[in-house]
């Protein structure tokens, strides 16, 4: 689906421009035009990309090839062509990696590609309704509420990744079986796959904000600058999810350890108790001939007697030992 | 609360200035003003940043929002935007986590603004009742003394942490019962943290001691760089507060380890003594109709001498062994 | 195996030009030449490394020598001499490591040699047949192409990695036996070697497509990005690999433990229900005379209820130990 | 205590100038002098820092704290100022940590001061009595002549360090007891600390030899280069020793488990064959009227062969498991 | 012992030139002198190297000095001076260590020294005689030569350890005994040494191949290039072995702990079999008078039968459970 916003120096904003007055809208070196290709197929590519653009083939290859890329800044002149990497509201932990988008950052116009649905855009579309400041300030403003829609996107997963770890604190000192564990390295290979997105997607940002591209004015870098300082917050609470991962985790080794100790624990108390009373009574039921303790009127109750005293003993050495 | 302080070039410092002579005050640009902005609501803020002051929307928005900032320094030209992080006296370990304090450093004022209670700022306010220099060397020297009053109140929490892990190491050898453990994942989690807060602070004193910006005379940059200093050192704590930690973590498992050693010998003692006794035993409790052995006079002492030989011979075994 | 290809300025191109056309194709500096030495002897490599090219004789070495070469980048001035590593289609795993390529890249030639065979070769030539704007845009578009068909080799090598390592992920829960930990281990290593192989070829075309060579133009350095994003992706991708292996190797270890526990549990339940159970039978089978159970009328029947009382008392225990 | 030596350019050192002779030797700029202060009170540190070479405030505040100080170098222009850390002969390992030494280096004088003993100022002392090298080459070679002695004082401890790695790794194998576990942690603490002094202590020469300093003549660089060389190897032999501590905590690691698994071997041996063995004897001890065997004339020593031969088998199975 | 070999502009080289001739040569500028201290004694240290050459005595006394020095490279201006880290063949280890080399390079001349035999110096010395090349490119030349001798002997001494690891694979499956463990680690401290001596001496080479120094002709820098990727390769080798050592590690703690679970399983097994056996037994072993089972006909059998479906009830389970 290709859609075209069109804000002309002068006069309202054409929210759903048809495709055949973009070449003139984009002759209007004053106005700014928006291509946002949403889900495209290969005909919407090369209508806009080559036969409109004319953009570099290897931005365009970059747009249809559909696995993972690394987010990157390549700068072709006359253009920016930015690779990011965004995730869908909701839908966390299920498998759901992110989703690249590509922008092509011009003088006076942008144009965004993806192949799956990014709801970054189509929010920054509702927002562009009712707050104009985002299309007054040129090109270089448009992208950076786009990137920064994209980067806010971010936080309610890492929120999610939060209390996630919070659920798994506890659940490995209340009950830490081996599901728990199954959770926690998922959580961990989740925010470190995350952490290898974030990195690259962060020095993108920062060049935004940092070099001198001509279609980026200084003043607009101060915004550049900001989705950054966001980039680096969340890069941050990662590296304190990772963190806490692992504390998780030795707390979950050291519980499987703990309880293999109290079960060792109990079958001693058990076994050293018992061992040495079942010697006693086999003692007394061998049948030797001449064992004068059987004939003795008191021998059954001293013989309980001795039951006793062996138990409390023993009982006693454990409790000095601190075993219970 | 606003609160203003204005020191003009002549006569004495006016520590409680109305707002309505703010506007004057910063009109004297040899004097220095500073506006403490503590705990303000929205329309403080509004009232002073934006109306009086003009600083960049961006900027405002940090101060307003109320989530973890990383702190960093940005550089609007006419002045300074600091975040830095600070911590209240007290109340360590118990989920108290750091304070945003926003800085805003011109060439003749000083703004501050926290969300939440910084102690630091009130304490600059008490000294300035008495030590004259901290205000008669510009808004830059002010600056450094607000920044040096926020890391020094990092040491008393690091001595905290210290003695925290002075107790834990004596602990784990005397009593290391799973809280133990619980203590030092914490304090473990504790110091990380507190590095990551530490270590983006280092960096923006750096600059200020590094950098050349208008409004920070050369000489003021050697006190940057005695705070500078302050934090590389409390950075070094925090470093050996974690290797510690570490080991803490190392001598806590391997008593558990030595605990379960200690439970299987004392199982092993019992088992090896009076299984092989019981089978004795068991032998002479036989019905068999032919077993010369019970008819003997001796049988019966015999067989307890058998009985001691066997516990004698075990126990020599253990001693060789070392086992006890 | 010398195979020559010369594509005139004008003209069709000659795919099996005889090693005597070599020397006026190449005073053709127009035209563009690629030599490519296929498990060459050493008097193939003479012939056309010393005789003809004049080649440096330290890069002749590293084409003669057979260990392992790290990836790298000379610059002799008139003509870059590389070495990169290969691997072949199939066989993974399989004791079969990365193959070296070395390729000399002139103004107007491209010498390639390798002495094992190396299928990105003779995959290019096959793709010089039908795709003529590999040769129209000179000697570095040829070569970019030549390293773009290497790296893509990776391609499917590591998807065997990422099938392997999902493989095992599942193995280490259902079924976590000894040559799982092997298969894991050698995945580890493998991923290890290969990252330790790509890091340095991606600096090689990091320096292609960033530094000032003669005999690359500007506009081709844009493909030698394109072939650099792809290396940076293989070794995201082996980042992913290596972490997936170490989690994989935690439940393993986790596994092992969870089954050492439950073995403990078996044997605890089953001791502590009847070593209890033998001591009451060994008490009833001792042969004192004066013993008053052994003649009431219910003694057995009640022996048989304490029996019961005991093993339901201590199932009752363990039960709310949660241990079965 | 105040104790200063002068140099006059022509003429006798003076080995124990008076205070009130001070300002004088200073007037001479060709000569040189050292104040060194050892011990100072507070009245000592303004005599000589504030009232006669008016140091900065904040180099003075530095020297009077007395928390522990990371090395540092402070270009105040006229003089460079130094922290450096010593260490005293003997004592290691006893809770000794390192002490602070500041330099003032000047164009004509050295000063220098500890609030605690420095045995390495000491020592310079005695050799500029017989060694006139060091005094007749200026501020500067003074200055690495102190700094050198301070760098020789690691070495014995280092030597230290290292024997008593070596003891720990016999130890571990013979004798892997919880003392021992102390021990080890005890020298990795140790060494990552000192490793943490030693790092920024070489970067404050390494600044002394490389950077550009009017009060260090080029050729004097040459000798702290040699200075900084002998801090690369303690650095290196410190990571060699950390290295070892690991290694030999993984050695005591593995010796508890394998005691664990010696323990476990007897215990099962002992149960596996004397279980069967019981239940054999018991089965004869069972008082049924129709039991055929106890009545046969060899039922008796049957049953002892049974026993001998299970034994017999049970300890071929062990014999084939290798488990003793 | 002092060697000088001389080789004239024009001439024979003399292999043998005595020490009284060695002034005339060097005041050949044209030719070449080489002069080779191999376990020289004070005062032929003296001889050559101070009256002779007048080196700088920092210098001089890194060639006397025993200990071991960090590889590195001295400026001097009229020469450099290199410290660099040789093996001598066979008996590696054995406790024996890298050997130093001290190399100072002039514009004309080459000397160098080494207190312990040098294998690397005797076999340059060799090549020498049949080939010319090596002495006729100059001083740089024939540094690069001996350079490279150093760094070859490297080679045999990491196949060695390829060895080593690759029996060590072998043994930790087959035979983990602690003696596997010994060699493991010994391996992993050798090769972290080693890691340590290559790391400072590559980059050594580094600055030769990539700095100015005027004794250095551009042309000859190539082949310290040359040199130096050999390095790089031995660095990348010495990783390898590192991670194979830290796996084989892993496999070997690993099969500690796989034979505790097989330990524990015979023991469980037994256990779990014979205790409810002997159990049964001891039922009727009991003396009550009133016990109907004793008396019955097929009482003993029915018992056997009793003892028999246990025994299958029992091992069916662990069958079920995979334990065996």
């Amino acid at each position: 689906m290709i859609s075209i916003v069109y804000f002309p120096k002068i006069g309202a904003p054409q929210l759903n421009l048809p495709f055949s007055a973009l070449r003139s809208a984009l002759a209007d070196r004053e106005g700014l035009v928006w291509v946002a290709l949403e889900e495209p197929d290969e005909e919407e590519i090369t209508r806009v990309m080559v036969n409109q653009f004319h953009f570099h083939p290897l931005a365009v290859e970059d747009c249809q090839s559909d696995g993972y890329q690394t987010p990157k800044l390549d700068d072709y002149g006359e253009y920016l062509f930015l690779v990011v990497q965004s995730v869908t509201s909701g839908g966390l932990l299920e498998g759901d990696t992110t989703r690249e988008l590509n922008i092509f950052l011009g003088d006076h116009y942008l144009v965004s590609s993806s192949l799956r649905k990014v709801t970054a855009v189509e929010k920054l579309r509702k927002r562009l309704e009712r707050d104009e400041r985002i299309y007054q300030n040129g090109s270089d403003f448009l992208c950076h509420a786009l990137l920064d829609q994209v980067v806010d996107e971010f936080i309610p997963h890492i929120d999610q990744l939060e209390e996630e770890i919070d659920f798994l604190e506890e659940a490995v000192l209340s009950n830490p079986d081996p599901q728990t564990l199954q959770r926690i390295l998922r959580l961990k290979r989740y925010s470190m796959n995350l952490r290898r997105v974030i990195s690259p997607q962060r020095e993108v940002i920062n060049r935004l904000c940092r070099d001198d591209f001509p279609m980026i004015d200084p003043h607009s870098q101060m915004y550049f600058r900001d989705v950054y300082d966001h980039l680096v917050r969340i890069f941050d609470m990662l590296d304190g999810i990772r963190d806490m991962t692992t504390s998780a985790l030795e707390v979950y080794l050291n519980a499987t350890s703990l309880r293999l100790n109290e079960v060792m624990k109990a079958l001693t108390i058990v076994s050293t108790i018992f061992l040495p009373l079942s010697f006693v009574a086999g003692v007394y039921g061998m049948n030797f001939h001449y064992m004068p303790e059987l004939g003795w009127r008191w021998g059954y109750p001293l013989v309980w007697l001795v039951f006793v005293l062996i138990a409390i003993g023993m009982l006693g050495y454990f409790r000095k030992r601190r075993w219970f």
